[in-house]
């Protein structure tokens, strides 16, 4: 078999990119090692850049989204008691966030990408690229005890983490930078109405807290714990006694409790390799980074990956010009490194960190007191939480 | 002898403070344990705000400064060869910084406060301060084999870190927060013009370095060191090279060297004490609180409490309301709070940390590079440099 670019991964970023590729008349192959009942189970981040939102619309798969998902203008600075509101829209001249969960997104591109008869390969074994170094890069997996094999002009790597992609780079010819955090997130999902109609990030003596959505009805909670916690610590009631514990009182009274249909417990990392090409292959999304999920960046650094990556291999087939593809690491690390550094600091400000004592959590406050009070603090963290421009 | 403020430490928070209560007709008696002659013979920063330099005037010291002292409109970012000047007058409104050494502001405050004819206690030994949890405080002290007390309203402890008067605050009355980071400054004075007119904050793979300056020729220049080294570890020869290496070439190939007239290596550190009042006792300063001078914040932060304490005098004095000296702790302490964190987020953004390794580094330069291209995270570093409103 040959295609124009073999994608590895079909999470969003992989079906992203092959949907903008697909609709420019490039062929793609998207092999993935699960299924995608398994990659539709994933429960994650739902908080969508307005960057993120026009390459889904550019792709054709935004319909849904306008339809049910949920303009955000603005989100809570829970602190010392208080309630602290950053207006994004008014701080960033009328930029707005989009909260839409990340499995219906998923949905989506995976529904299209049927429409448009364009080939997944589900369920591929022991899959491993080769000849990316050269001019004929491929790739092998196995199915059904066959082996299959599938040449390309190019490999994205768009298979998280975990994935085959960044591990086929041979060692020495990749840097990788990391900071695990001393701590974990305790996340629950229930069909309870959201205790507010934005997210509230809170800053509590007993540890972070979010309070997320995933819609009117379904609420996405969290509190930070300890990396020693289970899932099995933590009862539904020990939760919501938790949360209810580092929210200001107005919340914490307003809360609608229920039960969780899912609860789980989440490292937090921060990750960066570099470069991200390694000849006819590139690394896009989670193969290559990771940041802690404060700031919901993940997704959307992904997609912005997949916005330079589409742009060179554009580029590429339509002017034959190797200029977009030859500066992708360049362009999507700056880009990577701004995300991975705001990720780190609304970690670093609203976390408990065992180490740094009280005068951390001083520090902690009196950056918290300034915020609500500069506008050009708030404005700061207002452009980074919409986004940093492409 | 009897007088209504005793001011512990003749520093300029102690001159500054006795000075503005001096012309409001408040009488003050200042004490310190060192000659005249020692406390001009420290060498400290020269970077003042508005609200400083408000204060000198209001308090009839400021026409020399106005005379001499540089008025600075911008500093340099240097980092990764670049050169990035944030613009504080633009960026602030028309905010500027006065350069205008410590030592000569201390010359001007003892001048003028021999001139008014009031009366300063050098060489005073053994001061103890008692009785300020009462009504009726008074100090004692040892002068020439004999021992003095002076009677008096209040207390105001400016005498620094070290000083006599946060050591009589019972132990358990009060709570300390502090960091020590680990490096120090390295420090020299040499009659040569500046490399630049304007400051130079360096971030380098070697280490932070500081360009500043007393005059148009004398220059006040700084490498970040180890706490291990010595001064006789650093010939001039080294500290030049050492200090054009931190450089961006254009200004390493412009630096003027000479031998330095002054070397000194100098730890870092953040220190609060809380609360700032104890009954008829006020600390002021230093006594309180300790920035690392990167930011130039601990001159400024002192002469801010200077204002607050003033103007609670003042009500107390002249209105017969206690509500400025009642919330004098409260009040200074949350903008003691915001220098201080000011001035970790600058050693923080611009040293080399043995700890945070190479992810440390990137987030430095990812901040860097974002600060030169957001004009609002800009603003909020100008804003803070200038000094945050009284």
């Amino acid at each position: 078999m040959r295609t124009q670019v073999v994608i590895i991964g079909s999470g969003p970023s992989g079906l992203l990119l092959g949907q903008l590729l697909g609709k420019a008349g490039i062929d793609t192959v998207i092999l993935d090692r699960v299924s995608n009942a398994h990659i539709l189970s994933r429960v994650r981040a739902g908080v969508l850049e307005e960057g993120t939102v026009g390459l889904l619309d550019k792709a054709g798969v935004g319909a849904r989204m306008h339809r049910e998902g949920l303009l955000h203008e603005g989100f809570s600075l829970a602190f010392d008691g208080r309630d602290h509101r950053i207006d994004l829209f008014d701080l960033t001249g009328g930029k707005r966030v989009m909260v839409y969960g990340q499995t219906e997104l998923t949905l989506d591109l995976i529904e299209q990408r049927e429409r448009d008869g364009r080939v997944t390969i589900y369920d591929a074994g022991n899959v491993a690229l080769a000849g990316f170094d050269g001019p004929n890069p491929y790739v092998t997996y196995e199915k059904d005890g066959v082996t299959y094999r599938i040449d390309c002009d190019f490999i994205a790597g768009c298979d998280g983490f975990h994935g085959a992609s960044r591990k086929a780079v041979p060692e020495g010819a990749i840097k990788t930078f990391e900071r695990v955090y001393p701590f974990g997130w305790l996340g629950i999902l229930a069909e309870v109405p959201p205790v507010n109609h934005e997210l509230i990030y809170a800053n509590h003596p007993r540890g972070f807290a979010l309070c997320s959505m995933r819609s009117p009805t379904r609420s996405r909670y969290y509190v930070q714990c300890s990396l020693d916690d289970t899932v099995d610590m933590w009862s539904d009631d020990r939760f919501w006694d938790e949360l209810r514990r580092r929210l200001p009182a107005h919340h914490a009274e307003a809360l609608t409790t229920g039960p969780s249909f899912e609860k789980s417990i989440a490292p937090l990392r921060s990750f960066v390799a570099e470069p991200m090409r390694f000849g006819r292959l590139f690394l896009v999304g989670d193969a290559a980074h990771i940041v802690p999920p404060t700031g919901a960046k993940g997704l959307n650094l992904a997609a912005s990956d997949v916005h330079y990556l589409f742009e060179g291999l554009l580029q590429h087939y339509q002017e034959r010009s190797n200029a977009g593809i030859d500066h992708y690491s360049d362009t999507a690390l700056r880009r990577v490194w701004k995300a991975v550094r705001f990720s780190w600091s609304m970690t670093t400000l609203l976390h408990r960190f065992p180490d740094t004592g009280d005068f951390g959590q001083k520090i902690q406050e009196a950056e918290l007191d300034y915020l609500t009070q500069s506008r050009s603090a708030s404005t700061a963290m207002a452009e980074n939480y919409i986004g940093l421009p492409y």
